[in-house]
């Protein structure tokens, strides 16, 4: 498939070496036709699978869309990719909207609205789907880096783009527990979760975990 | 020991007669000297270890203080108990300020503050913990119902008053697995998580549950 990578960060290129290792075509979009990273990492995964373009390139490329921005920056990429480079496609956003302004994480919005959610309103015609935002890059790819099977959620209001996502997940990036949280606006949850995500990272002195939900059986 | 407990609730009479059956004298704290729920309970344990009074009794009464109420509730039943009465004190706060008004859950606060935070700045005297609020009151009590060990934090800013708390939770409550996550203001993080714990309970309708943090080895 072709795929299109909004952004050009570790989170981009992570998920962009994976898929071209899987035999799809992928472009990272951003800012500039040629930013020096998405260049460097098209040059290192050589061949012709591995693409970059502006945020309008990478969109129009993609059949299926990753939103790899930083969440403070995803609703003006999304807005330089165009909404007729959106519509109708399955988008996956997996950014979070933190402020680094401070050491002191906070989101720059949270509990009555998400990231997830205003992208959603501002691309009534794009089916968004929030997932993998709860997990370093190199885990969203490959989760059985990890000592258990842990979990990873998923939030939509398209029910068909959701089961389309939780293939990609389960197939292409080998996830086995995938958890429905239910329409987009469950996406607050997730994206609220990661400041215990930041916590935990300071607590363990490590990048690679992820949770577990454990039952009474 | 003898242990107060803010609230007349399922927590407060959970975490209520788990102290009774390990020995201690508890005294759970309302509004009114005598709420029914608060009596009830206390007839149902018998004996005199089970004891109930207004949230000033029950504050006066512990050497320990377990904050159970609501959190939307916890400051005004905190000033209630009088800054007299809790200071110097290990104030183990379990509660959640969640607005329940709507289905949605949102959180009173959030984000850039916290419930542990405004309490902790409204009693400087009161050495404030904050922990267990990210489960249900069953498994605060007893962590080995679920089919794994699962985590549960701390955050404060007493080193001491976390070491109490922390012999608490394991040898009264039997956690094995507790993270200081850092100071009072980490609790932002662990209150935040209660959207997801919200939307997880739905998915697998189920409260009994709890997440394990699982790493990379």
């Amino acid at each position: 498939m072709q795929i299109g990578i909004m952004g050009s960060g570790l989170t981009a290129q992570t998920i962009g070496s994976k898929l071209v290792s899987l035999g799809h075509e992928v472009m990272l979009g951003s800012r500039e036709e040629a930013k020096p990273s998405t260049v460097a990492w098209a040059k290192e995964e050589g061949g012709q699978h591995a693409l970059y373009g502006t945020f309008m390139n990478a969109a129009a490329f993609g059949e299926i869309i990753f939103n790899c921005t930083m969440g403070s920056a995803s609703l003006a990429a999304l807005n330089q990719a165009g909404v007729e480079n959106l519509s109708g496609k399955v988008l996956i956003d997996t950014a979070n909207p933190i402020d680094r302004t401070t050491d002191r994480w906070t989101l720059t919005v949270s509990n009555t609205d998400s990231l997830a959610e205003q992208i959603q309103r501002s691309f009534p015609e794009t089916r968004v789907v929030k997932t993998l935002n709860t997990v370093n890059a190199n885990v969203m790819v490959d989760p059985a880096k990890l000592l258990e099977r842990t979990h990873v959620f998923v939030s939509g209001n398209d029910i068909e783009a959701k089961a389309v996502v939780v293939r990609i997940l389960r197939d292409w990036f080998g996830w086995k527990e995938i958890i429905d949280l239910g329409g987009i606006e469950t996406a607050r949850s997730v994206e609220m979760y990661v400041l215990l995500w930041h916590n935990l990272r300071n607590a363990i002195s490590s990048q690679r975990f992820n949770i577990k939900v454990v039952t009474s059986g």
